[in-house]
């Protein structure tokens, strides 16, 4: 389990590094919601997207020798790039290892980054075999993704902040895919506003988190197909179930086209880029799924590119 | 002319109304740029632009008597919106004339804000004798998009709260449509950071203004044919031009292709919903037009829309 004071400690070694996001408020979704929102947009934060306050949390706190050697991480996604630039940032180097059909576009902005990408089959070869065989040849320290107490702290200053904002919310609404961000997210929450309800959103066909909390224990499910690609994890992290079983109030989940929904009324209305699994916790309110006075909702990344934008809304 | 205090009054005015909108920085935007730049993002602007702050600050001017008889407007964008929004909040009634083929989206903003919508045929009636008949009939307030020093006055607030967060840039870069917002932003540059430079943007084939500082003064083009609506001026106004010769050290013009590439940039890069004519300031500085060490860009508002924003993708 992890607690408050390591979230503070978290926020104390991302002061002045990771950027206090800003919240946004709309009367258009106040009316549509029918609470006053808080808007937390992580898509301002670096690299894109709240992985980087958990990545760097995590590799700031290893020894200089574990840094120097370098870092390790599977990602073709949000963390890549996260992991990327907090291991350049504290002097180190990442290693990412992405599948060779991984979009162009993230592979580039990773390795723009100063990472060394290394590819793999995803159809014929074992991402975690290679990564033991690099980790073991290299010396290389592996950062997940979630299921680490220092990422999850990392992620939980994001509800740090959005409660410095907006410190009388009764909901905290948060995406789930591996559960990392909420977990972080709802141990501050309980601690910090005991009544509050922490609500978890996940994509209908991604709802692993919503299964496991229904069976007591950890559920996997089939690769999920959705264009939430953040959300796609097949069951939750174990360190982050333990978590957020004690400290999540629900797990709701929305359809693709509500997503789809959700990111035309950001951009059209809130002037926001997201991307679909940023989303989620809009497209849960506007779809009448989470109810509350005051909700604040973590609107959790924003690298979806225009062209990706633009082909979702023609679907 | 208008002075520095003028916008320092308005800026009294604006206080609590307005959104102190934020400042964003992008390291690629940096490089990009080869300066350190400071993006002031209007698109957050109340009404999705920064005309809400002329709109406001002429509106709460006008006396009991005035508001309550009401206020009139000729206008299908975003002067539209920004005069609905501040006469509701000032308890006056906006009328605002439109064409009839104008978007419903904004048609039904514009309503939606609590305005009456009186259309014309654009083609066989005159905006000015319709607008005329309904002051005189109605007792109503003309409130001009820009020719007049309160609405020039509101506009300079953008300078004012991106100068305390940079205060120590060396070039302000803003849009060029009539010439109200630039002629506030210069203004208070100017008495600022004496040694500021101010540059302007217009499209290419509005370049109204560059030609009428080339002139010496104001020249009339014909309507010019460009994405950026809000900037489709055919000569600059009586009053912004008197401020603008003085206080503008120059204006550059970019393509609509420049625009688009910008427009796609703020998206991908920078997470910003911004439309054409609040895209010309990026414009420019990636077309390298713009030089300086510390650059602050006004980026004016994001009324595009996300089907809009896809079809102009798709060019």
């Amino acid at each position: 389990m992890i607690e408050l004071a390591d979230v503070q400690a978290a926020a104390r070694r991302l002061d002045g590094v990771a950027h206090h996001t800003p919240v946004f408020t709309s009367r258009t979704l106040d009316g549509l919601a029918g609470a006053s929102v808080h808007v937390k947009a992580e898509c301002f934060q670096r690299g894109g997207a709240f992985k980087f306050r958990g990545a760097y949390n995590k590799i700031s706190s290893l020894g200089g020798e574990v840094r120097t050697r370098g870092i390790l991480a599977y990602s073709s996604g949000n963390h890549a790039q996260a992991v990327a630039i907090a291991a350049a940032l504290l002097g180190s180097r990442a290693t990412i290892l992405m599948p060779e059909d991984a979009p162009v576009a993230k592979t580039e902005a990773t390795r723009g980054y100063g990472a060394e990408i290394v590819t793999y089959n995803r159809w014929t070869e074992s991402r975690e075999e290679i990564g033991e065989r690099l980790a073991d040849e290299r010396g290389l320290e592996l950062v997940r993704p979630y299921d680490d107490p220092l990422v999850m702290a990392g992620q939980g200053t994001v509800a740090l902040e959005l409660l410095q904002n907006a410190p009388d919310l009764d909901v905290l609404v948060a995406p789930v895919g591996g559960g990392g961000l909420i977990a972080g997210c709802s141990t501050v929450a309980k601690s910090l506003r005991p009544g509050i309800r922490v609500v978890g959103v996940e994509p209908e066909a991604g709802d692993d988190t919503a299964r496991s909390l229904a069976a007591g224990e950890r559920v996997r499910i089939d690769v999920p197909r959705t264009i939430a690609d953040g959300l796609q994890a097949i069951e939750p992290g174990e360190l982050t179930f333990a978590v957020n079983r004690e400290r999540v109030d629900e797990v709701v989940s929305v359809s693709d086209a509500e997503i789809i929904d959700a990111m035309t009324f950001l951009f059209d209305r809130m002037k926001l880029v997201v991307e679909p699994s940023g989303a989620v916790g809009i497209a849960a309110l506007l779809a009448g799924r989470v109810r509350g006075k005051r909700i604040g909702v973590v609107v959790s990344g924003g690298n979806v590119g225009a062209a990706r934008f633009a082909e979702l809304l023609s679907r």
